[in-house]
């Protein structure tokens, strides 16, 4: 285990870095995993992070021991900080004093859509994006595609409110989704209020991509036009629409219903 | 129409109040609506607020104009402010220009549930309680009731997350759940990992109380006991757990199927 004690010391400032800015973070395709679920979940789907930082306090509580432990059977590098130091980079408030820095994986498109995958095109709010990402993960739903104007899925804050679904997802940005949804091999799938099929009334013991969009605005009406499907979930009181995110619960596990119906 | 242009005048200094602090808004029962789509569903639904409080240049804004053309054909307050005053009140950033100051509705519990209703125990994240107050009211649930313990409903947070959801649900804060549970003369129905009975083998064709706890430790135990079912929603994945608000909209859009099935 290394220990830091210097606000100068040019490893500390890069991770100083790396917490404050956005930028930083995409720019050197890393991120930082804050908490001890998150840092168990990663250990434990994907192995080692390219290092872990603990805060002093930290290193006496049995949770954050077991994964320095673990970290250290496998020769992985560790970093221990004083507790201000650590203060300074953590973005939890009251947090235990645990992350990872792990690289984001950048993925490219190379084939055409032939498994259920969802499709964000321009959700704009961290919080909606991990939500969704989770629901798919645990609808078992594995291949995710943002468009260029979809929240950056490795933030801290997609990051928490994903909950560590992004360690079984294979998620790809900046992706056309026009083009993809194209020459999709599977059914695509977006809601809309407008539209008269029912979810409920679609056979969706096959493949799905499912379409979500921005907050206000839905999906684009060029992507629109290219779904193969556009379906509606009925409502039954005055107000009509659905968070994006439980929109998209309510599609996974229709989907899952079915095929385990 | 009445303008203040002094940040001296009393009755700014209370919306400033009023604006900034929660405390404020639960010891006077009154809240405010920013932004244009609140406005109006309020406007729909209830009708005049105490108050309309515009931004100078929001005045020339179209939808604006429309409000408080309403409100001053119903002889109600409407009040401009500089657009600095306005701004300084404004929790909604690059927003239209436009707040309602509303009566917080201080209900209390005096029959049992015999109709759908929402039981929140703890649920402690504002956006999640917004969700779960939108997807109700979009799928024609209208009681809800709150643990002490769970987010204020008409926090500006929640509001903004629920839509103008407010405005078609019946909400009681601060409600003893388990003797609601205990005296309800409907089905209780708590979701749970470790439940064995599907969501889906429930006959939800009758009014069901849907029980919803806190993020990280779920429905407290003693209340959990006292739900007449524990249900699970089966998974496909690894990742187990659904953001609660997820899974409200999965239980109750799965209702709403049943019943229109």
């Amino acid at each position: 285990m290394k220990t830091i004690t210097s606000r100068d010391n040019a490893q500390y400032k890069d991770l100083v870095k790396l917490a404050g800015s956005a930028q930083a973070r995409r720019k050197s395709g890393r991120t930082l995993l804050d908490g001890v679920h998150l840092c168990q979940s990663y250990l434990q789907l994907r192995g080692a992070p390219e290092q872990c930082i603990v805060g002093e306090t930290a290193l006496h509580n049995r949770e954050v021991m077991e994964i320095v432990g673990a970290l250290q059977a496998q020769h992985a590098h560790v970093l221990a900080l004083p507790d201000a130091l650590y203060n300074a980079i953590s973005q939890v408030e009251h947090g235990v004093g645990v992350m990872f820095l792990i690289p984001t994986p950048e993925r490219v498109v190379t084939e055409p859509l032939k498994v259920s995958a969802v499709l964000l095109d321009g959700v704009q709010d961290p919080g909606n994006v991990g939500s969704i990402l989770r629901s798919a993960a645990a609808a078992g739903i594995t291949q995710v595609y943002c468009s260029a104007g979809t929240a950056f899925c490795w933030s801290p804050k997609v990051l928490r409110a994903a909950m560590g679904a992004h360690f079984v997802l294979d998620i790809f940005e900046n992706v056309d989704l026009p083009a993809l949804v194209s020459n999709s091999q599977v059914l695509s799938l977006a809601t809309s209020g407008y539209a008269t099929q029912r979810l409920y009334d679609v056979n969706l013991r096959q493949p799905v991509a499912w379409l979500f969009g921005h907050e206000g605005q839905g999906v684009a009406h060029d992507l629109l036009a290219l779904a193969s499907h556009q379906v509606v979930i009925p409502h039954a009181g005055q107000v009509e629409s659905l968070n994006v995110a439980a929109c998209a619960a309510v599609c996974f596990f229709e989907q899952l219903r079915q095929n385990q119906g």
